[in-house]
């Protein structure tokens, strides 16, 4: 089935505005099963609008459109679909009441004209309603081709896609079962990844499968269609399963996780508190912690030692392990770790000192050289990397590759903490 | 002139990749004086790029292209080009040394054959150098109409449209200069900024404005197109001047400026240094002063004191403040102020304690309750704020806010530095 996209709006044409309505679009009706043959952008000009609908009815099954419901002058979406469609806007009692309410929440109790054409739809249509904003949405049928118009708003569209959009669609299309599962993983580079996998990747089968690199690892995304929810699952999981085995303690987790959340559920399972000491990555690691609600629970803090003078004066740095090795060095950054668990009371701790450039680099030590630490109570491991030449990605890389370092070390010391972190 | 943008990729039109591409281009073309008619996501197939092509041709002065470059074989715009405008592909010797270089640059020394054909480009375009990766690109005029072919991974895109593409445009083209200058404030809602300085506004004549919201101020992007650009320049310059009179001290930079980067200037200046301890942020602040290349002149470090143990212990900060007022209180924000300039010898510290929510909110202190402080070596200021429910959303305008309080109190301490740090 063919469905295609297009966003209605001079804001995005001039680049004022990133539309981020049609690649969420474009992932939920693939999910759904449509095969999106073309994305566009459109400018308020109803030849424009007139010459997208024409253009898609008898040629495609869908088309949804975003963008173009306010209630101003130039937002003239509504009215162009009610004439290419032959329907003249009529009052709809229920948008009134939705309008009507909505603006009540907010304080306002005296609808303004412009708030009353928000209730005007086309006759013909199916509403769309919309209980987190004014403008409200409509479904057409001609010629075998559905046309959806929905507002611009993300929030408000997204909304109202899940609530009023998927439903219709699933009752009018016949369409398959999808079960997608991402796979995330970090320390192997994308090829690396591609070749060691390789066999296991040209048995899945019909399992679709995509690679998708960040700075905080590979994911892998399993897409398997069927009629059966739950059959899918199983041999999709079997498939992970075998993944597993083929790159151990390499997977990290499973969709929405992130690596903090992943240590932050495993220190939750073992009751046990963290602490960062933060050179080169100067507080990204202490705010990927922070981001996930809850982090008090196992983040006591963290001590950013940029400074050579907080390495030493806070942290417990050895000062002639500085003039000795350098702060960029397992001496130093081993001295971070164990000195942040010390002062802070803290049962783990990572610690990162490098070089994240552009200046600062040497022949022996370039720019993108990075030690990490981790530590516990009993033992103390740390690594050098050698990243790039991008300042904002060495610090992003710094930061991931200190959480999947301390990460392994949970596993490690209790591996039985594995499936309560990476489910 | 009318311009359009046409993004190849299955990789955009099944969501996996959102494309960023089309949004920085839009903004450059309008810039230039393009009036943006469309922007168009396609497959990697033939018969769309071929439509995409025969619908430009004579219909707009340009259309810049993007992806589908890559040496696999679904990558099949170079072919496709070369085809429809009769054009063989032939080898190109600048273009084998351009790649050669690139691949020795990343310890590659032997060309394969996907590489070798990286460089073939259709015999009658002009080449666009690309030295950042190996895909070249391509410029095609016919019946009046540009055609540009560009990659698609968006470091390449915009170095070639920077440095090839934009100077040929210029030269082909007769552009009116365009004078765009960005006013970044901070402090002011939108809606009160646009009552505040209505009548400035007003007054713009043929300046256009547009406002753009973000958890770090508002910022107003002004644009101006004429003949000459330093008349344009001086004229916006005026109406700059003008308004920072009428909202005095919230600006607080100009264009690629954050308020990260103002305060680190505005320390050089005075060669003084600072510190932060955070605990509603996390890091957050940490991050944002050490993502701009030189922060290790200014910025000592952090101690980041999640935990009311790491207050007490490390901050100084009174055990019973916090049984008093709580850690959310005035007494406790500007004790960890203090406390982290006592410890790290800073001239200057902000502080933030707030709570981020979803938790941890009461009747008295609800979730987006925020104290902040800053503090120089002769005193301490400090100021409740009062966010709303969405905890990235709190953390992010807590930082802000806190960046935004020490500016004030180092233009305070020395009027005189204004200038310095906001141009």
């Amino acid at each position: 089935m063919k469905a295609r996209i297009t966003a209605i709006g001079n804001e995005i044409l001039i680049g004022q505005v990133l539309d981020t309505n049609s690649n969420w679009l474009a992932t939920e009706l693939t999910r759904l099963g449509f095969d999106v043959e073309n994305i566009a952008v459109i400018p308020d000009v109803r030849a424009a609008i007139e010459s997208a609908l024409s253009s898609a009815e008898g040629a495609c099954d869908l088309i949804c459109f975003t963008g173009g419901l306010g209630p101003t002058s130039d937002d003239i979406t509504k009215q162009t679909f009610a004439d290419y469609f032959g329907e003249p806007l009529v009052m709809d009692s229920e948008v009134l009441a939705d309008v009507t309410a909505f603006l009540a929440r907010r304080g306002r109790t005296a609808l303004v004209n412009l708030n009353r054409s928000q209730a005007m739809v086309p006759k013909g249509a199916t509403v769309l309603r919309n209980l987190v904003g004014t403008a409200p949405g409509s479904w057409f049928e001609k010629d075998g081709t559905v046309f959806v118009s929905m507002p611009g708003v993300p929030y408000e569209m997204r909304k109202m896609m899940n609530d009023e959009v998927i439903p219709r669609i699933r009752e009018k299309f016949d369409l398959s079962v999808i079960y997608q599962k991402t796979v995330l993983t970090f320390g192997i580079p994308e090829s690396d990844l591609a070749a060691r996998i390789a066999k296991w990747e040209a048995a899945l089968d019909d399992i679709e499968i995509a690679y998708l690199p960040s700075p905080a690892g590979v994911r892998l995304r399993l897409t398997l269609r069927g009629t059966d929810r739950e059959a899918l699952k199983a041999k999709v999981g079997e498939r992970i399963a075998e993944l597993d085995k083929q790159i151990p303690g390499d997977i990290y987790g499973y969709d929405t996780d992130t690596l903090a959340s992943v240590v932050g559920q495993l220190l939750l399972g073992k009751k046990k508190s963290m602490a960062t000491a933060e050179s080169c990555t100067g507080g990204l690691i202490g705010h990927q912690i922070t981001s996930h609600p809850g982090a008090s629970a196992y983040y006591l803090g963290s001590i950013i030692a940029y400074d050579n003078r907080v390495k030493i004066g806070l942290l417990g740095v050895n000062e002639a392990d500085i003039d000795a090795h350098g702060a960029v060095s397992r001496r130093v950054v081993e001295s971070m770790a164990e000195g942040v668990m010390g002062c802070t009371g803290a049962d783990y701790a990572v610690a990162t000192s490098g070089i994240a450039g552009p200046d600062g680099g040497t022949l022996e030590k370039p720019v993108g050289t990075v030690w990490i630490a981790a530590a516990s109570k009993t033992r103390t491991i740390s690594k050098r990397f050698q990243f790039g030449e991008r300042r904002d990605v060495n610090i992003a890389r710094s930061a991931a590759s200190a959480l999947n370092m301390l990460r392994k070390l949970l596993l490690e010391e209790d591996p039985a903490g594995s499936e309560g972190g990476a489910q």
